[in-house]
């Protein structure tokens, strides 16, 4: 089934999906990394979203979020939406920004401004790719290749499969340890 | 009961409190109607919420977006998280600016560098207050007195009750036409 981003189909760019969310690689990243979580019903605005669908979205981005990080090394996160278009919204579509941070990367508070000109660029490459095309909006991050999207997001499909069971592994070790400790507790009550 | 963010007690500041989260005006909001929410328990990051206090925490970020884009008669808002230090996170307590925006209010994408200068200026203003005093850590922006932002907190608690309270109304309405409807459609079955 094909995934919509907005009105445009961005299948090979999906690396995540739930019931009611999917996650997707950038075609012109800030920073490598960089990755949208999307709700999968179309709507302009986050109070739009329901119950289950809001959520669905915010445990999305925490784990998202989570694993970005991890699988690039990254320190912190900037997560952003731009709801609504005076908000510099280009893309009628919730959609919330996850981009990895470094203690040194350099960007600072100018991180921002790549993400407005990312924005503006999203909506001019949608644009002509509406159109049969794609060209690049600037000459200074050059859109990706759909071969070398659909690369990433496979790799990071299968490194989020295993961050997940990892994950899950640890939950349950943690659960035996706490009935091992309970178990104790219990032998130490008997003596 | 005091509510804090980090370790600064922050009671008058305070409009909206659920279980989980809570809704406070800025000291020094980078324009009228920028507020924060903040989850009661003090973690730093997003991830470290659980279950039950991330979803509060977005159903809340929702309804005050919704809230402050009305009573301040905004087009749109910027949300935002500074998701640890290398992101820009001032104070060690998650936490999402929710930002009024306007088709014409002529910020542009400059309302980040504000947010970048805001964050920094949060954590100049709690470290003065710790030491037991006030002091401005800029001249364009003079931090507001306790007593404004309490003055303000009140105001938006009031209308924030009567928001909720108009959208429960709307809501048995709309439930109230819909019943309505299923009547005349069965009536027109019985024809």
């Amino acid at each position: 089934m094909t995934t919509y981003f907005y009105k445009f189909p961005v299948t090979p760019q999906v690396f995540y999906k739930t019931k009611y969310t999917y996650a997707l690689v950038n075609l012109k990243p800030i920073v490598p990394g960089h990755v949208l979580v999307v709700p999968f019903r179309r709507v302009a605005r986050l109070k739009q979203l329901n119950a289950k669908e809001s959520t669905d979205f915010i445990a999305t981005v925490q784990l998202i979020n989570e694993f970005i990080e991890k699988v690039y090394k990254a320190d912190a996160s900037n997560i952003a939406m731009q709801d609504g278009i005076a908000a510099g919204q280009s893309v009628p579509h919730v959609h919330c920004h996850i981009i990895p941070r470094y203690l040194k990367d350099g960007y600072g508070d100018h991180i921002y401004d790549l993400l407005e000109k990312h924005e503006a660029d999203l909506n001019g490459f949608f644009q002509q790719v509406c159109r049969g095309r794609i060209v690049a909006a600037d000459m200074d991050r050059h859109p990706r290749s759909m071969e070398e999207m659909e690369k990433e997001a496979k790799w990071l499909q299968g490194e989020l499969e295993k961050f997940v069971k990892a994950r899950e592994g640890e939950k349950e070790e943690e659960e035996g340890k706490k009935e091992g400790e309970g178990k104790k507790e219990g032998e130490g009550k008997k003596e």
